[in-house]
């Protein structure tokens, strides 16, 4: 089949050929019909220190995806071959006290498809059936693909009910943009969007957000004095902070009211210094950092949304066949894309 | 001014002239713009066992309303002449248990407007400064007096999160209607609702219920067998019980999912026999009774429900001058309306 | 080895030689160390309408256990040979929307040890590894045995935080006893408990009830207005009922405060009639079905418990040698025991 | 009366006679039985730079009390001549946001006793009825003083339930003793406590603690070490920071498992380098901002946990005539004492 590959300890990626992945007896075999770029794709594109710390080339990365299952192991239950499915990227443990109590999003010992194990990113891909989530027939293969970042943006926007409740939004990448759209369909009161592009201020537009406020512009201060205005002075019930950025992360705790909730999603690139006493004690505040998908009722309740109406469809701005993949990295380093996907 | 009166113990209610209310030191008065009739209200109409326990006449029935600020006390600070503002028509002690801990709602020393105390059938009224809240001058006056019983709904419909959720509402009437009105402004994926009456469930369909069930023409195992297909063998997540009838009660915990929630808001006009291994027990569900407004959390969410797009404008059937008030029963007691509003 | 078998559709059991267990890939064989009665069990030894039509003789019964893993599967890892293990009794799908979303205590589709398989009346049972509980070396087998039903009376009692409020505890069998006791290590502030039985309000009184009512010489009145006087006037936060007991249930409704919460366990035997408009709306309670144990949380929270100092010691008020067993039976159903536990 | 008078801007307290205060219509006059020491009294007493900005002298200071009521005012209802009381010492709007959703421990114009009116150092003190507390007669007067302190600790300790659960407490100045106190009530798993100080981990066995660490002998590796091997490589469920120490809230943070969570109570003395990437999100922790106690939810619930036999006896290390506050002060600011209650 054609993949591609991490090969070497280098920046870039190798569109090659290499065996088509045989299922283990519990594993399915699934075509890959799309499958988008994330992030840490990016990163392992580029080969950052973190890349470099953490892949061990050869590898075939890409963990967001969705296709049909052509083959199953002897002992697979959950799926058959024909199912529609797409993949949750985190393979956890099943033993650890975070497994087994419910909170398999949080397992100690889980591992990452194309990350800890050859990915999506591949003409086949094989996976364990349990990670396996079936998919509505009816939903397009580029919307089914980005259930796993859109599952990211579900945990962190509904950590706690945004229904009638005012929101903010620092960041607005894919996952931001998504948690916008989410909260759009959540009922959220009234939903404030912040960024530095022009841009993804505009795609934040399309998918619902009352206001944008751009960061690059505007000072913190006149961003905090804009929040205020929108809010009558009251402050958001819940901010969450998509972007990892430090200036954006104050604004969050600034701009969330007395006994309001924070969202963490945005990893920052480094240590933050952080006025606990102000920002979140005196303020009353619950802060809650969110990683991975609860499994699986982030994914139960992210189809209860597309039941919903949730309205994606403007954060998906560019498609691919998979060897273009260099323009769809390029476009993410560009920032001028929402969500990248590729059709292998 | 003139004001619809319960002079005595008997059926009806006489339109009369009486003295203008006058405010004490922390009171407002309130010039009525609409004001809105509740089941209770035709109970006190038609004179019930109920109404005949509870109502001491010389009374001015009505506690749903709206309007305009005219007059205020000397200590009052929370409102001001000209404000447009609906009623809390609950009067808490704030002395007792529930008060001082945040659960006014269930305030074991209420007394109520229109039923303890003069109402809001009438030019005018007199409330505390505390119940009264202000309402956005764009919300139509038949709108802003319905928030009352909205309210209800509001705290029916979302006693546990709905975003992505399925949810059954048993149970057509005014509040009924509302609460699928907050669930679909709230994100639920799929809304099934039932009721006896044809002309209610086009009312449903119009405020954005998916599914309508006729349990007039259907049996109750045609009703669980149809939502069973609705929900995929599932049951669903969230039943509302609204309507307070026996086989309703029975269909709402019958379709509810083990592990799911019940909402209790229909009063029963009696005891009813439950069998509640099979129906509560053994499902690992939760019931949750629900009474009243949570003061004032969920008028400030129903605020923000207003901004998220609510709509109840199909509910709002009929609105009358307050002279044709013995209209506005008769409908009532028909049951071919959704609420009916009247204008002083 | 010896096992205690319902041998054919009657009364009884028969203790007889049958084969040792052999284990599956993923199973241990467990070597009996101690293993308790439970109601269950003497509704099957008593064989009565419930058991003829669900128990499918030959069966050796018994789910309530502890003992030693002696043999493990090929593909084992999480337990080995020489550990000390109780047992989760219930046998979870996995596939269902319960099981994959942290609610296996109400999996749609369980199989409980000792009725729909072998079970632990036995000198070794087999068990998959998955259900199987690392227990503390220094617990006795006695109370490492009753961790089953000491699990739901945790769920029963812990559905809501017991820490610093009052409780009433209606019927103390020895599930409703476990519940006084977890409840007095939870924090809670005063603890009433009410049976028929002053054997049983005996040993209440020994885990740490502050107040016990008898419910045969006292009548609903009598009853309701000591919990009131104890109370001063306000009723208890919550009401656990582990009785199934019609006039226990309603007690435990009259009991609770406004707001507050309700955790049913008792299974009633038949239809219980219910007034709902006071028992539980106007109240504004929430109602809490409790069956099984949360699948692990509840094992892991229990440890925590029993290092916390939980006292179950005086539930556990006969042992036997295993083949004495009818002994035991007698007891269960003459009421005049707490815990009884055999050794195999 | 006598009392401890802030005269001018500088450090040091001034013993005088002044008038005795009066009470408005909704006030009562308290005779002051016990009165004891917060570290915001000793940033007055002090006169740090917060103290500068913050206080107007004249002021009589101190927030922490019980006492008698010896005089109400005419429109007093909720407390009678002769009732034993203790205070909350925030007073709050009533009006925002915050106060009207049962949130008015984060009110957005809360005005502090002893900090922005004159305060309980003194032999009698006015207050509104409304945050007057009536307290137990039989709990002695250096207890109830403190019950305001130790609803801090309410708070902190059950912000998230901890019964059978694991704690790390960070900090053993009084209110890290009183949380380890809630926490032993409550039926923790396991107590952890570290601090810097040999005296206060003392007090700390004392109140129950199972395992104190001195963070003063021991470096930040040594104390994560010896964490991990007291809860067996899992880390605890909650972590309560009450030092304001950065590098204890970085060994909370550190300690708490994946999916756990963190309650910030300690006032750092400045901004904090958080690594929210490893410290928060990757973990999917929650954290708790605590300010205040919540009215009255708290002061209810601390109620209960005395009849539960709450035991802060070892907390309270000095007592001295009001005459003698400056030995108290010198205590607070060395560091060798619990809590100081003074006797005016």
């Amino acid at each position: 089949m054609q993949a591609l590959i991490k090969t070497a300890a280098q920046p870039g990626l190798t569109a090659a050929t290499c065996p088509d992945p045989t299922p283990g007896p519990t594993d399915a075999v699934v075509r890959v019909k799309a499958t988008s770029l994330c992030g840490t794709d990016a990163h392992i594109y580029n080969w950052d220190p973190w890349a470099h710390s953490r892949i061990h080339p050869p590898r075939i990365i890409g963990h967001e995806m969705c296709g049909e299952v052509v083959e199953v192991g002897a002992d697979v239950t959950m799926v058959s071959i024909g199912n529609y499915v797409a993949a949750e990227s985190h393979l956890t443990c099943g033993r650890c006290f975070q497994c087994r109590t419910g909170q398999a999003h949080v397992c100690r010992n889980y591992r990452i498809l194309g990350v800890d194990r050859d990915g999506s990113f591949a003409e086949y891909v094989v996976l364990p059936e349990n990670v396996l989530w079936k998919t509505s027939p009816g939903l397009p293969p580029e919307f089914a693909s980005v259930q796993e970042p859109l599952g990211n943006a579900v945990d962190a926007a509904l950590a706690e009910d945004l229904t009638g409740h005012t929101v903010l939004i620092t960041g607005c990448g894919p996952t931001g943009l998504f948690a916008a759209a989410v909260a759009r369909t959540a009922g959220a009161a009234t939903i404030i969007a912040s960024d530095v592009s022009e841009y993804r201020l505009d795609l934040a537009k399309q998918v619902g957000v009352d206001h944008v406020l751009n960061a690059k512009t505007d000072t913190a201060e006149q961003l905090a004095a804009a929040i205020r205005e929108i809010t009558a002075g009251e402050g958001v019930d819940a901010s969450l902070e998509m972007s990892g950025d430090p200036s954006a992360l104050h604004q969050a705790f600034s701009a969330v009211k007395n006994g309001g909730r924070v969202t963490l999603f945005g990893i920052p690139s480094g240590p933050i210094t952080c006025d606990l006493a102000n920002e979140v004690i005196f303020k009353g505040i619950r802060v809650h950092g969110i990683t991975g998908r609860r499994l699986f009722s982030t994914w139960y309740r992210l189809a209860g949304l597309f039941q919903a109406g949730l309205n994606i469809k403007p954060v998906i701005t560019h498609t691919f066949p998979m060897r273009d993949f260099a323009q769809g990295f390029e476009l993410i380093n560009s920032g001028r894309c929402g969500k990248v996907v590729l059709f292998p």
